[in-house]
């Protein structure tokens, strides 16, 4: 397990974190969370794209899931109904402010994978072209990758690709700007600026040591990943992840649930952490790596699903259609290589714990 | 190494083997060949798909690459003007004996991939059947696989596989039987009839050592694994393979011809080594996993190459063309899965010798 850096002067360094140290830290979320919202609009979110609302965006996200993720966690500590009122509100929050952001990175590993497959030369500059456009807003488009090396379908594939992901990031950037004006998000404010200066805890939250919950938490997490496929995926090339890879099912990838649910169980694990042993204790590199890895699990689940559902665009050429389903059977291929770096992380983190 | 299963009551056992070893086991390969070669015609290779006729095919097959082999290996220990003649005479035979049952293996293995894609449950009477299929004549076509739970798209892909590939073994299957029956072949098989007799070795081989020739065949096949990319291999879901899987080039896989090599090279090490002990010695079993992996990357690679080939068809439809991608993909999978596979393999033997 990491170290706890805690201050060496704090008096209560070494005793069981209580309800009181849940609070310090939801009023740091909630902080974070007015901060990142105040550097927001000041960055001019409505015209788009400048790296400052970018990253005001990501703080905002980051500080909500944490809020929520602990909401959830430590759900016994809390009032009820305030908790209850706010969990739903927090989720339509994140989901709302993570979208943009989805489609843009979706975009910038489909057009990457696209220039790999067609032995495209990818300079850093276009790799960083493509970088940096997934932070741009959609007044600022995404630069189009240099297609002169591609071949006709692979450049088609592109063109339709980027056309439909600018579509979805462009709605989702209105909705997003939308929700940060409506009224229901200045209740969301408002109910986190009061979180900022006092939680509501219950009675006898403030001296309940959080460890149970947190321990129930790490116990949800392990046992969603003692149910995942684990000896499959450690057996490298188990050609797993690309069954059904032309089922006739509309969503064919019942399989990748149960990882996904995985990554969301580690996000609430670390979260739970962090509210024992403050956020600035160092993040456990184990944890760190396993999240990544299903992370970009997530990320190659949807990009191949995203390639699967342009090709199902009428009319397009046959050529536009080979390289989609290339680049589909691709992504799929980086499900599974993201599922054996999950396996190998996780059982070198068994062994040595 | 493998044991020497040596004729105990033989007096030369345990001394070095020389040109006479070479010229017993050529003139094994060569009666082997006149055999099979009497089973193929009465099978009445004609009326084509019996089991004693891809029997006596194999046979055949197997001979030729031996005494061709040999040939190559020992040529130093042969009259120069007869093996310079028959050489090439016996890589055209193996060449047009092999076409047909690669297209047939070819077809299995697509028509199977496009089964496990599409999440269908390939029954073992299916298996059987599609398996049994490649030992058939083109006048016992491949039975299509039940193609109820595919999507039209991979149905489609499947169709058009079958009738490429089925058309392009007829075609194969004509040309053997064609070339059985030319002058060419009588010549060919002429001076194989002679080779069961008589060995034309030149004046000091039948007491020349064999082992340097031996040894200067499994250092071309070290060298030759030695320039392979074993490191990258080595590494899981490298996506090597699939680079350049969109390229423009239309002989997009350049890197699969040292692996392509090597497998040349293995095998005559092998048959390098059935001279130096006798094809009765149990095979090393690292050497057959080793040309298994070789083979499954070779079929791999050309399967994929089919598919991309299929893709091409004028006027398919999107859906048609998708699946192929994915197919190819896949297949390109499968050869990066056999290079990791030789790897490992190849690592062990590295290892345990």
């Amino acid at each position: 397990m990491a170290q706890q850096h805690l201050d060496p002067t704090d008096p209560t360094a070494g005793a069981a974190p209580t309800g009181d140290a849940l609070a310090g830290y939801l009023r740091a979320q909630a902080t974070e969370f007015l901060r990142a919202l105040r550097l927001h609009r000041e960055s001019g979110a409505a015209a788009g794209g400048t790296d400052e609302s970018v990253d005001a965006a990501r703080a905002l996200r980051r500080s909500v899931r944490r809020i929520s993720g602990s909401l959830h966690t430590y759900r016994p500590l809390l009032e009820t109904d305030w908790s209850e009122a706010l969990r739903p509100e927090l989720a339509w929050l994140s989901g709302t402010l993570t979208m943009e952001h989805a489609y843009a990175a979706r975009l910038e590993r489909l057009l990457l994978a696209l220039h790999r497959l067609s032995g495209a030369t990818v300079f850093p500059a276009q790799v960083a072209a493509a970088s940096s456009s997934s932070h741009a807003g959609p007044a600022n488009p995404a630069p189009t990758a240099d297609r002169g090396n591609l071949t006709v379908g692979a450049a088609k594939a592109g063109a339709l690709l980027e056309r439909q992901l600018t579509l979805a990031r462009t709605r989702a950037h209105s909705t997003a700007l939308q929700a940060l004006g409506s009224s229901r998000f200045h209740a969301v404010a408002d109910k986190v600026a009061v979180l900022a200066s006092e939680v509501p805890l219950t009675p006898t939250a403030p001296t309940t040591d959080l460890h149970p919950l947190a321990t129930a938490a790490e116990e949800r997490l392990t046992d969603a990943i003692a149910a995942l496929p684990l000896v499959t995926a450690g057996h490298p090339y188990n050609a797993e992840a690309l069954i059904h890879g032309l089922s006739p099912d509309p969503a064919p990838h019942p399989q990748d649930a149960p990882w996904h649910q995985v990554r969301l169980l580690l996000r609430l694990h670390r979260y739970a952490r962090e509210a024992l042993h403050g956020e600035t204790t160092p993040v456990d590199v184990r944890l760190l790596t396993a999240g990544q890895a299903l992370d970009r699990h997530r990320d190659a689940s949807e990009a191949a699903a995203a390639a699967a559902s342009a090709a199902r665009t009428p009319r397009i050429a046959p050529a536009t259609a080979y390289a989609l389903g290339v680049l589909h059977a691709d992504q799929r291929h980086e499900v599974e290589a993201a599922r054996f770096a999950f396996q190998q992380c996780w059982q070198k983190q068994a062994v040595s714990t």
